[in-house]
């Protein structure tokens, strides 16, 4: 069922039906074959605790080399028994990732769309269901699709810097979040606080963050490393199991929704982002951001 | 599919399906004829900002020939680009609006009542599921379906007076409210303080309204209008299009439900309301009334 | 449908579904076989108020014979026409309720873990869609099973000593809560409380519990009686019907899924909790508490 040549190692994870189809070993090789190093991993063997630092400079963005190594990165920890949590935090000062790489979704072609959208979707169902603890260490700001990543965490932390921002501002880009975004979002903060955040396009100070439940705690940027440890430990005290079990409980209804319109959200992704218009505006949208940085 | 002679011109709003079936000169001159003058709107075509003020002393009560009017003012807003958004509010001083008009409940036909409900029905239909932004500026007290006026709006500024309260307290009056109060009401509030005000058919006190999430903000009265257009500016700053699409996705559950079962819902209410004891005892109520004002 | 020899006269109450089979001389008579004296309940019939006082030391454990007793009593007050509110509270100093007894899911057959599971969905049943009004003077620890009986009634008053706690803790134990507990707790404090809570299987202290809203209200323990007697006189006020059909309208989704699933969900719990992983690790804990007494 998955689309021929895309991620073709990211299997469904048990939590939500299939297992991995491909032995280890050649996982790992090919693994290697698609990492573009742009996540780096280190796994603590003697806590079984994994950290992926997201280091794409300049702003970490999602784009299909990063979303793929991701998954593959991902999965790799999730066959590995000797891992139980990830935290993922950033190795580019300031930001967190910026979300959903604009290069990929501005005059491509619309095999490349789906591809990408495809891309995106695994790695959220991976992430949401993921059988292991994951904590965010958000130590920069965190818009649109890198909101989403702290969203579907298991806990998150946040540097307490009122500089650093997060939230899904889709709507300021004049494009609309995918309803499994939406859905990730109300699980989070209930349905008015996100229906107010997502039509606004709301990107919210770290303070404002913490006081609508975006994120559970706020730190000082030299604490986060440690605090998210202190977290980490915490969680992994509970029995495997039974954590697991109680997570994909509260999660799989709209884990399930995404799994059963998959092709048709990606349908109305390709036909809404080739659209005339909204190529038009994201492509002034990507040529603001160029002459920003120049 | 809409009721024979019911609100003929009030056609479903685009956000839920149809579109009017009416040239805008014919609505024109058929809502003059409709008119009776209990809501004044001004536009103003600058700013793309209308005001509709309910005035219909003494208490702004929701009679079907306001609700006939607020549906026709409502449309013709919304087939009028000139016109983004709306903030409504009371000309009548201490009261937003008191809610259903229990005169159309009360000694009339089974036809009478269907006519009603369908009405109200339709009010909240094309109100929740607006294209446009709706702002409600709360000035005066606000229970029963004046609460949920201000609930189906985007956002609620409430004036600080805690002599004014809000809230659906149709259980007080030994009414249950219908089911797409209640999913408005929790769409805003949450599952548990909408069942425990509900249960109570508390009117909360605008201070307590704000700490429960009814209202999203408070204001001295003498600020209440600037606030208003502040917000206005700030919600009509996003892209129409993303902006709408997303107030859809958020509130396409609750409105697609009340549409399945429209008829249904008709029914049921022109049963209960029919019923001897209920009529008792929304005539007492009714009398209690005269004589608190005589 | 009911299953052979459980719990015989614990039809389900009006509110979803059926009435009561057996005519009420007889229960009253099987009522005082069955009952071993567990739940104290004492009715001021000028008031239309019982009280239900948990005194089955050391810690009110939800036993076989606790749970038949329980809805007994329950039934019989939703039955008497002198009856509207039941307070629930606790004998034992210190504790609430323990929860589920251990020992009934340690070592026995297949059968008696079935007939115990249904005993427990019986409980929850009959006292989340009660029609009386419900309320939980909390004066004590209330883990698991007991922090399910306080979120099931209608309101809940705490003692506010931080020594006494209240969540379910399932997690801790190595089991999952099942769904029906888990929609419980999210009808009360939203789903991310609820998902960071069940999956750390967090023992709240009063004051924790009263911020996180599984709890409405702390009180000196001296003011617990009088508080709750004010609490029940308030929702009293009410007509009873518009009450109760209000809360119905609130709680048969979640009420409905049980009824619906109920079989099944039975099926799950004796395979789940027969394995003998979970044997295990019951009866370690079990050894544990005991150590603990002695």
């Amino acid at each position: 069922l998955s689309p021929p040549g895309v991620l073709p190692l990211c299997h469904r994870p048990p939590a939500w039906g299939r297992a991995s189809r491909q032995p280890p070993s050649l996982l790992l090789s090919l693994c290697r074959a698609f990492s573009n190093n742009k996540i780096l991993v280190e796994l603590d063997e003697g806590k079984g605790v994994a950290t992926m630092k997201f280091k794409s400079p300049p702003v970490n963005s999602l784009s299909l080399d990063f979303l793929t190594e991701f998954c593959i990165s991902l999965e790799k920890l999730e066959n590995d028994r000797a891992c139980r949590g990830v935290i993922f935090t950033s190795a580019v000062p300031k930001i967190f990732s910026s979300g959903l790489d604009i290069t990929e979704m501005c005059g491509k072609s619309m095999e490349h769309y789906a591809e990408f959208w495809r891309a995106v979707q695994e790695m959220w169902l991976r992430l949401y269901s993921s059988n292991m603890v994951t904590v965010a260490a958000v130590n920069g700001s965190s818009p649109a699709g890198g909101c989403l990543v702290a969203l579907s965490c298991d806990y998150r932390i946040m540097v307490e810097n009122p500089k650093f921002s997060i939230g899904l501002n889709e709507a300021q880009l004049g494009i609309v979040a995918p309803f499994w975004f939406k859905d990730t979002f109300v699980n989070t903060v209930g349905h008015r606080v996100a229906e107010r955040s997502l039509q606004l396009g709301s990107l919210h100070p770290a303070p404002e963050a913490h006081r609508l439940g975006l994120v559970d705690e706020l730190v000082p940027e030299e604490k986060l490393q440690e605090k998210a440890v202190a977290v980490m430990d915490r969680w992994l005290a509970l029995p495997d199991h039974a954590r697991q079990l109680t997570k994909s409980m509260m999660r799989k209804a709209v884990v399930d929704r995404l799994v059963a319109h998959r092709e048709e959200d990606v349908q109305n992704f390709i036909t809404f982002i080739a659209k005339e218009s909204i190529q038009k505006s994201l492509c002034m949208y990507m040529e603001m951001l160029k002459k920003k940085k120049g």
